[in-house]
């Protein structure tokens, strides 16, 4: 067990999420912090290629991936806050993330609430079943993604 | 609307995860699956900093964190088995993932559900308040990714 503790910790100290909003200490804790929510938005975007391809007509409608899918949405936006927490402004990153972030974070909730919002709607409308509503269900979270890069990502 | 369905097209037959195991079709797809794959893993390491921490002492044990950390440790768990659904042995890629990974699914499958075991522990005990179990069941999580590890990923 002690060998197990000793393991977590070799990567605790460069891996902690912050969880209230703080100043990164350093480039290092800027840098980590940078690559955690880096992978957070990889993992929501790797939610969305489906999606995509159903709302286009590429794949067929299928309503279990849309609820799961619609499911780890739901579930990584409520990580979005934390995971963002940590100010990097100071530090030169190579990151699309813009200082508004930090800047506006009334602002920031709200895209973050719209994107979860928007992945309950996909889960009740794939459970519920109805074909007709599915595309603007769909079409509703990558508008929240999209509310949100206009403002908050670089392009 | 059709631009946002455009918008999510544009990165979408790059990045489905797969649901059923399948070979990667190209080493296009490959580095797409390894990229989510390595997303994922990063955001489940996000997790164990201030466990680690709370668990050497470094940090005081903080129920609340805890439990947090054990439910995004439990939703990400059950999101492995579709993001190394992509079998990528037959690519070249940087990758500590083992091919074993690929030739012995329910033994991976299995240390994929010590993990949700052990997530869904530390909520309980987290819940539950009783301090003296607090070490154990973070030591539980530790246990459940170096189980996998030793056996899954190259060192």
């Amino acid at each position: 067990m002690k060998k197990i503790i000793a393991l977590m910790l070799s990567f605790s100290l460069l891996s902690s999420v912050a969880i209230a909003e703080e100043e990164a200490a350093s480039v290092k804790e800027a840098r980590n912090a940078l690559k955690f929510r880096q992978s957070l938005f990889q993992l929501i975007r790797s939610n969305m290629g489906d999606l995509g391809a159903m709302a286009k007509g590429v794949k067929p409608f299928d309503a279990a991936v849309m609820e799961k899918n619609g499911m780890r949405l739901e579930q990584l936006s409520l990580m979005i806050a934390d995971y963002l927490a940590t100010d990097t402004r100071e530090h030169k990153l190579e990151t699309d993330a813009l200082d508004k972030i930090w800047e506006e974070p009334d602002n920031f909730n709200e895209k973050i609430q719209a994107l979860t919002t928007a992945a309950q709607r996909l889960q009740a409308v794939a459970k519920a079943g109805d074909e007709s509503q599915f595309r603007s269900a769909i079409g509703g979270v990558g508008k929240s993604c999209k509310g949100c890069h206009d403002v908050f990502k670089a392009e």
